[in-house]
């Protein structure tokens, strides 16, 4: 095994962070490892936002709910971002790639962009011996972090990802078993696989060093998805030009 | 520079392979790297589908017009999947369940978690000095792969990953420069740069060894998205139970 393929498997989120910055060239080293990933059709459908104001910081963190968004060495905010490619159109020519661009798909092929390019920043810290978290809590409130980071039309927050110096080493956590999650040629249903994994996370649940509980992935989910969440980031899409139809 | 991240700044992709397949302990290791990916409050909401059957691999071909669909060592099939969540759920927590899945945000989530986990393997498999192309163009017939997958509800395509043993290296696609994706603290237009972009890329296209042609990133936008594509997946998404509401 190689020392990237062991970097990779040796992932875990770490939400608490040495109180240090992150050097200007590592954070250029960083960005310019997401810029590598592929991207659809050219589009490099995305922008990185770095947030260094120690005020907005603290506003990100009050929709996020999460300490480590202001305790961390760097916090980069990925966005999907159509707005670019429109620069110097004509009128007529705008106002047809933006209609093309407000489908479905387009949703779908901006976000991939971003998450492949912020997979490359993930592992790219982590090969340097940091520690990273994503923050999808950000979407706890999507418009306020548009408002935060005065993002126009065509450009929307995704996820941000914390970054620092590990000060916790927490232990792996369990994944799908490769039969749940690989398949050949077509899918299979899998419950009775998903059933032994709720025994392999229940005993995980009751034995690990901290926060230990009764639990399965199973109940997790259902208690998780019981009530709707984030119902506005539907409206909020629609009126950044995205997912329209 | 470490070797992880040469290997991430290396990327090109490839889309012409040697005659050879992987072997399944690669593809395990690949699978695994993928699993190890973040994943949002840890509902893994993916399944990777490889394909080996030679008359799938051909229609999948069809649908997407390149022939690295079926020339490749291993082909892998991105999937957003929540369907697994709700088993073993009583009818009305899985009813309740459904209903707060089909929103645009649980769309996004499990793209961004099939994108994250697709990037761990084409990294992985970089690492091994193997190469790899994404196939977004898979939905250009998204409900015709939907078939060939026998997918059930809340399982949809999102994308392709075409892996093999390199049988071409073709230069380095420039990316947009640094200043035009990587902003501080707020978006920041950004007009003028892309304009010095589109000159850079002007010549690079002009001296490039194949397909050399007369071209601006600008005006490629321009030309693809002139004219709407791919507008069958907004209601195929929705047919699958994404995206309703």
């Amino acid at each position: 095994m190689n020392s990237t393929i062991e970097t990779i498997l040796n992932h875990r989120s770490i939400r608490s962070f040495e109180e240090t910055k992150l050097e200007d060239d590592t954070i250029q080293t960083l960005v310019e490892s997401a810029q590598q990933a592929s991207t659809s059709s050219y589009m490099m459908a995305y922008s990185i936002i770095g947030i260094t104001d120690e005020e907005k910081k603290q506003q990100l963190q009050d929709v996020s709910g999460h300490p480590h968004v202001t305790n961390n060495s760097h916090l980069f905010i990925m966005c999907a971002d159509y707005r670019r490619l429109t620069y110097d159109a004509d009128e007529k020519t705008k106002e047809n790639m933006e209609k093309n661009l407000e489908n479905s798909e387009h949703l779908m092929t901006a976000t991939i962009d971003a998450a492949l390019a912020a997979q490359n920043i993930a592992i790219a810290a982590e090969s340097m011996g940091l520690g990273m978290c994503y923050l999808g809590s950000l979407r706890n409130d999507i418009q306020k972090v548009d408002e935060i980071l005065n993002l126009p039309d065509h450009v929307a927050p995704l996820f941000g990802i914390a970054i620092g110096v590990p000060a916790e080493t927490p232990e792996k956590k369990p994944r799908l078993p490769f039969e749940t999650v690989y398949f050949e040629n077509e899918y299979k249903d899998h419950e009775e696989e998903i059933r032994k994994f709720n025994n392999q996370i229940s005993d995980y649940y009751a034995s690990r060093s901290s926060n230990q509980r009764q639990d399965t992935w199973t109940l997790q989910m259902q208690r998780r998805f019981q009530n709707p969440i984030r119902m506005d980031v539907t409206d909020y899409l629609k009126d950044k030009g995205f997912n329209r139809r």
